[in-house]
């Protein structure tokens, strides 16, 4: 595949696309004179986490300066007057995918506020499963809400917290707050970061020189060549500012949780999430998948790219040759017309085409991290018997999805999760594959952990899986997940 | 002058400019199919009062739309779709001149809240005195802000105030509030609109069918061909729902005091504020002009556009001709380049020119609606002996101006406003007129209301000329006009 | 939301006008430091006649630099670094208004080629009125044509001319073409600027310091500092290089015969041509109007912006009061949305509205610097009326426009035209107006040039009028001038 | 400019990337409705040889309609109501790679130019090697050059032949033109396409039901769902009307000699070329590279995404691991800021990070499809060291590049290719590499056509490793090639 050196913010972002979407990355600086140049650098690390919109705050010792855009990081913080623009040695910064069909530019992070005793600028990766519920309560208490963020009611707590110093609310929020999340924020001139109390959403520490770095994933790290220190601890936050680092708990101290689908597709393969190599993990799964659901085919073709750590490992165990059977075009773009006598679909054919040459004659065994949905899954099988392959296999890298997130993953609704509605074999069916298999749960806590599953105290969030959530669902139990809000729609541009 | 059929929008805003800067215009409709269109319509024949942000919020009976751009009316809202993206029979909308030198999307109007009791949509003309009082003590009580605009003080006082129902809480949130202000707010499927205790800022009320029609000017009416009814009166409040109209007072019951360069500068010369055409007030001006500080001129040459109907007015009061001694393009574009040999003055240049066709040997009398710094002033008095003129003289229309306004006018500090800094003899040689002059109080007065100034109960807000601020000023006495927010400085793209 | 760095080409086309359009100006320096610099200045004074499309050409000794953009001067020339971009003593600017519906970026000017013997630059004001036949011949010959641009044929004439020298074979095209154009170009390093045989469209030449500047009016000298030297004669070619200027005939001497518009609508009013000024002749224009059909009236009110200078000479001359009867929008945009139950005309509400305060209850008379298709007309009776205007009268301060233009004016085709249609009674009846009159041909003359039509070589063009075309129309009498060209629409982005 | 949503085209180039760059790929159809939308599909599968600007015209059997954009295929012609702005049943189209630094819309393809007897839109890939000399013959003939274009010479060439049929003057044309190139025409109402004497750029023929359809790849027939039918042969041109298609030629038949080039990195994978699978040919080449230069290593690792397929043929045949040791990173953008502290260099970063998992302790052996200048690959070099391998060795597949091309790919001069100036030793050297390998010639030969190479008649243009040119290189023995134009820059916005 040849080497197409830019890919316009633009043509990232594919509403055909049948993948779940991870809502976010953050990243923070404390003590580095490039502060925003090191952040905008982490976050560009972060991209493949959120490519809808981007922001940075920094707060110059006396004021908080505050940039965000729709678009990529490396569209839009890289003008070199930005040290004029977002001085300060303390910064964080959020790349967001949104939930929402529409780019609501009020929603992008990070999120400010003036509060008794000073500025909050706060940007979270996750879900909090509590917010309608104490947004209810805050509204009713006479808060307004200008926007339809988790994250504003965490302003309101620490605005409504009785507390003195405001690092202080800003922790006695965090304790409130249930669900998932990384945080990073700058209170006035101090920076906080916070993992949430189960550890499901990844936050990590590093140092570069005397400076404190925190990013959602080792990658950013690496990037601003910041040396890893250690994870932050589930219902940890940490506070720093010009006398160094103090660690605070708000919730008991207890292992991470961590949500499995950051090892099976959200993070970069490069990243090392509590000690594993997401790389060796992926291709584990893939060796796994091929002592648990073997295939008798010529070659193993992986769904490009998230497949294919575990195609290799699937060919390794398994000895059939590795191929690259589809090809993916990296040039998106918006969605084209269809030519009216043409009855093949066309939102495939403009990511992936079929590499005849290793297909025509062949049973291929096509290997994915996952099937949501099973729509792109069962056209890219008939593309391969469209290109002359004479059996098309299927193994899926993680087992069957059969229950939503509430974390901050979007994951589609769970009439529309396939494995949630159907059985493999009439799944097999459905997707028209010669044979159909799904890594196990067991299967997928070796590849991660090397261990079987603590059916009393998971050392992953499966619930994707297991239906077994980590946290207490408080909205969805009061049925507000889906409450609409008031304003159905606002643009700012 | 020829005819160039449309100005853009970006080409509307100066930053050289040497005039008043007046913040917005507001527009609101009940009752109408069209509710956005219209809106839009009557935003357009208010854009002369704001054009670098505009805004418009509807209700279609169970949510809000919102859509807010930077630019121009005639640029963001008038796609076809419009009626589909803000449906509803009730609308607000809002055009804005930022009294801020960088554009804050944030702050752009209206305003929205998901309070108690539902939602509240919010845009207003004009500034609160005690805003920044009653933030401190919000933000005291735990409320948190998240723009720098007055208006949001609105939106936390309705949030909190006990009553029931909302309506209710809005109206008690303008009891508290001090300053000048033409409100329109979008409350659930209700329509409120009110204007402030003193009347200083304009606000009318048309009908157009069976739907209620509320403008900053009646200019506005006529567009959407809506009949002028009434002006809505200082201290009253008009909440509209399906049941029609009904009036509110929040303050006493008094005549309106409403601001002297409405008449001066800021509404178009079409509208009719009080009863009194702006058109005609200004000829007044001009003739009131000529009786107090004739001249012995062979020209009147206003300075366009402003000046021309004051000039008018001078013209047939003396019987000396009235010429476009001043060619004005409407072509302004960013500040060009100045070619390095030039010693001329670009920024005037590039707007004004001498027609010294009528200019040449002539002993010129330059007719401008009013003074503010002097710097463009100057520069015309320059340009005018270039052309060929043998005697410059120049006339205000309005009194000297030397204090600083607190309703909504961005004037220039005390220190920059020449009038407050120098007799009017140096103001002539510092303005190198051969003779200059200005309209006094009572001829004012007597170009807008007939009648001279009431000095136990102005008719007019005058303090521009008078130092006698009608309201209090809160803010300005505890010094917090000026208080800088924390956050510096917020870019949303 | 963008830094305001563009304007949306579509603001500046405004295909409701019922104006003339012009279709360009030129500039051009030689022998300055900052040749691109005031060529900017320069078409920024020129942008009345053409705003659709603009260029500047250079040449720094060895080679050219062209930068053409749709839009604005003032939004396209006025980057920092426009003298790195645009380096060179010698600068050729064109500012275009298309008369074509699409924009079509390949015809904006300068154009230029690489010829034998090196390169030309080229931009002109004005219609060749044989351009397709040579066109014909040339292609038949073996050239190819890139554009539908005139100029392009200037370019192929050049290149094909015996001569040996560059500057001599442009003139040898000179030669050949006919019809009415101000040329400037660039050849290598000179400057070659051309008026028509007929001197029909204008072109002037000033001194700045040691430079030579030329430019379609004078404002656009007065703009850069330079100081009006004389006219360029019809069928002369003036060439500059080092050495200085050589002056060339093209075609034998002969009084100019200006374009009539220029003084009725086009030329800025502060410029004077062929020593008379612009705003003096219109003025005379109205003065005139009034002693050739007076009216009864109470008020003069003009048409802005252009009948204004008529109005105030008609007042004068009348001594009715002239009154700003309606006022005019400087934000245009694009067209709006119609309310569905609004019948009133939405295209002239956009930019006019009446002022009823001075024509409640007059009788009103009109004046417009003239009447093309008097569709605009009839909705500004119509717009008096409804203002409350008892008797609305109508005077052109041009004669009865009955025939088209092939000389670079977008007039209107011939069915269009209405007094080419009708009697002056029964454009009365059309335009509901109580009297409607024309200046006669001879009052125009008066005007301009005090004196009357010298029928055997008449003083202006002014076919407009008379029909009496001053050059040969050869693609008009061969049935070319509406010719399609293959390439029927080219969208460049 | 223009509302056509808009890629910065600043995105989509990269000034660091040390790849060598194709210039085009072009696509044609003949007899399909949907003429415009199969092209922009084909185009769209081509976008890898091409991202700078592309362009569509088509003819509607009477006239011409062409559109050209800077950006991508996917954000330009995706429009909704392209089948109205681009009708026809025939249709060309080009994706483009510009040579030049900066972006020159008008040498953006299909040209299009008015001659004698109609009408010729063409686009082509490749480079004319005698364009300069014929460009001079027709300059001194009297033609007159409006771009930089070869593309243009073929213009004037056929307007200048003295055949009476327009297709016959096409064929002239192709006959005097050297180089290598596939040309795509409309010529009024046919199709013509033609491929150089010597093959050297590849060009394809399928059928879509009766549609005839072209392109450069085979990948673009399988995204429009067409059937390969044949290679166009070296020195054929097919002329496509409503009777069928006829093939011409304009040089002997011979075999051809595609570049090797689009075999090592330009075609896509799943493309098949003469027959050859480029996959399976590139896997081929990793596989010749582990016979010739086998290494010592513990993992293969493939400089992505073009190394990727020799990765698994070296693999394969080493039996030695193949691990993706290198992320890559798809979201590139603007060059960041680089921290003032950080000595590590920024663009390799950008887009590359190490997998340290699979490095770290390892012996690893990089494998990259060509070695340009060597920048990156010391970059990569180093990046691997950092992240923790004992050694690292690299491999080209494909053999040292020591001369430049003429026939349209942008490789860096002869002084910057490192192989030129260097022995492999000393390479080595420079990379920081513990060992260094080439595949050889012979072995890149056995990997594309399973045979040795010919010296007589070299099967394929291998220009590159022997510096034998196939074609004659008239510009360039003249000294032709560098020749600067007149025209420095030119941009068009």
């Amino acid at each position: 595949m040849s080497d197409h050196s830019a890919i316009p913010a633009t043509l990232t972002y594919d509403p055909e696309s049948d993948r779940p979407q991870e809502e976010c990355g953050v990243f923070a600086v404390y003590g580095a004179d490039d502060a925003s140049i090191l952040t905008a650098l982490g976050l560009h690390a972060l991209q493949h986490r959120g490519q809808e919109a981007c922001g940075i705050a920094t707060h110059d010792g006396s004021r908080f300066h505050i940039e965000r855009y729709l678009g990529l990081v490396g569209e839009n913080f890289t003008s070199p007057d930005m040290p004029q623009r977002l001085p300060g040695r303390v910064a964080i910064g959020h790349a967001r995918y949104s939930t929402q069909g529409a780019s609501v530019l009020r929603n992008v992070q990070p999120l400010f506020a003036d509060v008794r005793g000073g500025g909050i600028a706060l940007a979270h990766n996750g879900n909090l499963t509590n917010a309608r519920v104490l947004r209810e309560e805050l509204v009713n208490h006479g808060q307004i809400f200008q926007s339809t963020s988790d994250s504003e009611v965490v302003l309101h707590l620490a605005a409504l917290s009785k507390k003195s110093k405001l690092t202080n609310r800003v922790l006695s929020a965090l304790k409130q707050v249930q669900g998932a999340f990384a945080f990073v924020a700058v209170v006035n001139d101090r920076l906080i970061v916070a993992r949430d109390p189960f550890g499901i959403r990844p936050l990590v520490m590093g140092r570069l020189g005397d400076a404190y770095v925190f990013a959602s994933e080792t990658c950013a790290l690496d990037m601003v060549g910041a040396k890893f220190e250690r994870e932050i601890e589930p219902g940890e936050a940490v506070v720093v500012n010009e006398d160094g680092l103090r660690s605070e708990r708000f919730s008991p101290a207890r292992p991470a949780q961590i949500c499995a689908f950051e090892y099976i597709y959200f993070a970069r393969p490069d990243s090392v999430i509590e000690g594993r190599s997401v790389y060796e993990a992926r291709k584990e799964m893939g060796r796994q998948l091929a002592l648990e659901t073997p295939a008798d085919v010529d070659v193993i073709i992986p769904v490009p790219d998230s497949g294919v750590p575990a195609a290799i490992g699937f060919s390794e165990a398994s000895g059939i040759p590795f191929e690259l059977g589809i090809i993916r075009s990296h040039f998106v773009g918006r969605t084209f017309i269809q030519p009216t006598q043409d009855r093949r679909d066309l939102s495939v054919r403009r990511k992936h085409a079929a590499n005849a040459a290793v297909v025509k004659g062949k049973r291929v065994l096509l290997i994915d991290d996952s099937i949501v949905r099973g729509t792109t899954s069962l056209k890219i099988v008939r593309m391969m018997r469209e290109a002359g392959a004479v059996e098309v296999h299927f193994r899926s890298a993680c087992p069957p999805i059969k229950h939503p997130d509430f974390y901050g993953i979007d994951m589609a609704g769970r009439d529309e999760l396939i494995a949630a509605n159907m059985s493999v074999e009439d799944m097999a069916t459905k997707l028209e594959a010669d044979s159909l298999g799904f890594l196990t749960v067991n299967g997928l806590y070796q590849a991660v952990i090397g261990a079987p599953r603590n059916d009393k105290l998971p050392q992953l969030a499966d619930h994707y899986f297991t239906g077994e959530y980590p946290t207490l669902l408080a909205d969805h139990d009061r049925d507000l997940s889906a409450k609409e809000f008031q304003l159905s729609f606002l643009v700012d541009a």
